[in-house]
């Protein structure tokens, strides 16, 4: 399959992984692609081949896996890398996102782009730890225990409560999933026509979503990116809200309206505003959301579940395999799948 | 039904409830019961009957509700006068536990004792609670807002865990549906014949309980009091347990052997306790416990959400319907659901 190669590697697929996934999961990709030579990304952003470092230039990757430590790690490097290699035939993403501009570069190219959905399920965890850390107010539990202190401290309850999921993609689902086996009941909103099996009590249209916001007591903003979702949580929505409700988002900063959302906080309502992604990130150190005692701040790290990197191996894995098949690969992006416009795609990974 | 009463009561139904249900729910409980009188229970140990503050003494009340905000309030008042009144036909309590000597008293003269199980979910919320913070650490997060640190914080994950619940009653049952929304791996250790609804993925005895000790990333205990669980966490399976694994008490303090954990808290395996109940409560001010890097110290409060008032008002409410009609009341025990040694059951309600 490989086209070009050093003299050493002619005939070969040359694969570009991480250093870290070599060593962690470097025998289970051998044994799925014998004959692949594998080019290593070290965290410094060098390369190796075999033993030894190798110069980008002159080499002509066909494969490359942008794992997730990569993301966190030599990610400007690798993207360089990605833009300047056009052997490149397949770049297998362990992110979900599509709003950098270098996989509309390698689909302008014919590069094949799969993507990955390994982080629903630590988000998952994130939202409902943070719901039930604001409900259970277990700080006080540690400075009583800091005290030697006694004393019994009631609770609100997730069971019975009303939650609105903005957006019922794998993120929102398994929201959904989890609040309801609390005993939560949960309206999802959907864009798109209702297949039967979402995992929630009712579901209703964007449309509806205002006449929600006053019925509900968590909501969670889990909706995909995109230009129609830009100030989708505006004044309005924030005015409708419940007394003593929590506003969550761990979709994309712009769909809220900041600066009405932050007016909402300083009138009491939401009573509490969870959020792990914001307009510009890093989030500027003059930030009002940073002191807000109504905020919880997180660096855009509710993805950052330790199982997402098995799980973005056992895509690349599965999809190598059908690579080497020629078989239709798992979550391929088309043109269609890219962001009008770009968003702040590497300081969100940071 | 009633046999006695005050001159202005005779032929009626006299009921002790606290001001704090009256007050929230008598207009219910008088439409369910309109022939009834209610003999008001103060914070303060006092009874009210209409207009007046009335002396225990002459007074037979035919059912009393020990409702959650007696056993956080008047108790020992309250166990005092029904301990005073014959005339006492039933007595619903909104408490799981039948540990108090009162309960037996009650029952030796006939009273019937009904119970409830309104705690499992809170419960259940806890425990989730407890071990998702445990997992994903959010103090360092709090500490990262106040100083506006922009920093990715990996966690760990629920999903994928193996969680050992030891007890598949009400509280057992709640924990396990909800580790499993999360993708986890639930063994239950139930002693009675498995029913086949368990909300597990495999059910073992007691007897089998030391060999998935070395197996689970998370032990909960759940079990239902009784001479028998005394001890049932000793040394050897506190031994067998795995290198970065959470033990959770949510039972009874008297069921681990607490010299054993505290050793082997010690030597750093489990690698946290998270311990709601103790072998002597209000803990010790002095006790190792409180100041121990590996435990977490909540105070008997892990069945405190404010659910739980309303749903033990629905069951004296159905109750009291029943017992209008001389019908089966809900969760009544006998002398076999006593416990053969009564247990510190006020200090645990502090």
């Amino acid at each position: 399959m490989s086209r070009r190669g050093t003299a050493v590697y002619v005939g070969v697929m040359l694969v570009m992984i991480s250093e870290n996934v070599h060593r962690d999961h470097g025998c289970r990709l051998q044994a799925l692609a014998p004959d692949a030579a594998w080019l290593r990304l070290q965290d410094d952003g060098t390369l190796r081949l075999g033993d030894d470092v190798v110069e980008a230039t002159g080499l002509g990757p066909d494969v490359a896996f942008i794992s997730n430590d990569v993301f966190y790690g030599p990610v400007r490097k690798c993207f360089e890398l990605l833009e300047a290699w056009p052997s490149l035939e397949w770049v297998q993403s362990a992110a979900a996102g599509t709003e950098a501009p270098l996989y509309r570069t390698l689909i302008g190219r014919n590069c094949r782009v799969t993507r990955a959905h390994v982080t629903a399920v630590p988000i998952a965890e994130y939202v409902l730890r943070a719901v039930l850390t604001h409900f259970q107010q277990p700080h006080r539990l540690v400075e009583q225990q800091a005290a030697h202190v006694w004393k019994h401290q009631p609770f609100r309850e997730v069971s019975r409560s009303r939650w609105l999921v903005v957006g019922l993609g794998s993120i929102g689902g398994e929201v959904a999933t989890r609040a309801r086996a609390f005993g939560a009941h949960v309206v999802g909103v959907r864009r798109s026509v209702a297949r039967g099996d979402e995992p929630v009590d009712e579901l209703c249209t964007p449309g509806e979503m205002l006449a929600q916001a006053p019925l509900a007591d968590v909501v969670v903003l889990a909706a995909a990116g995109g230009d129609e979702t830009r100030n989708m949580i505006g004044r309005e929505f924030l005015e409708q809200m419940k007394p003593g409700s929590a506003f969550v988002n761990v979709a994309r900063g712009y769909m809220v309206d900041e600066v009405a959302l932050l007016e909402a906080l300083d009138r009491g309502v939401p009573e509490i505003a969870i959020l792990d992604v914001f307009a510009t990130e890093p989030l500027p150190v003059d930030s009002r959301f940073w002191d807000h005692p109504r905020v919880v701040v997180s660096p855009h790290s509710s993805g950052g579940g330790d199982g997402r990197i098995q799980r973005a191996v056992d895509v690349f894995a599965e999809n190598l395999q059908r690579w080497q098949r020629g078989g239709q690969l798992l979550h391929e992006i088309t043109e269609s799948d890219l962001p009008a416009q770009p968003e702040t795609w590497v300081s969100e990974k940071r």
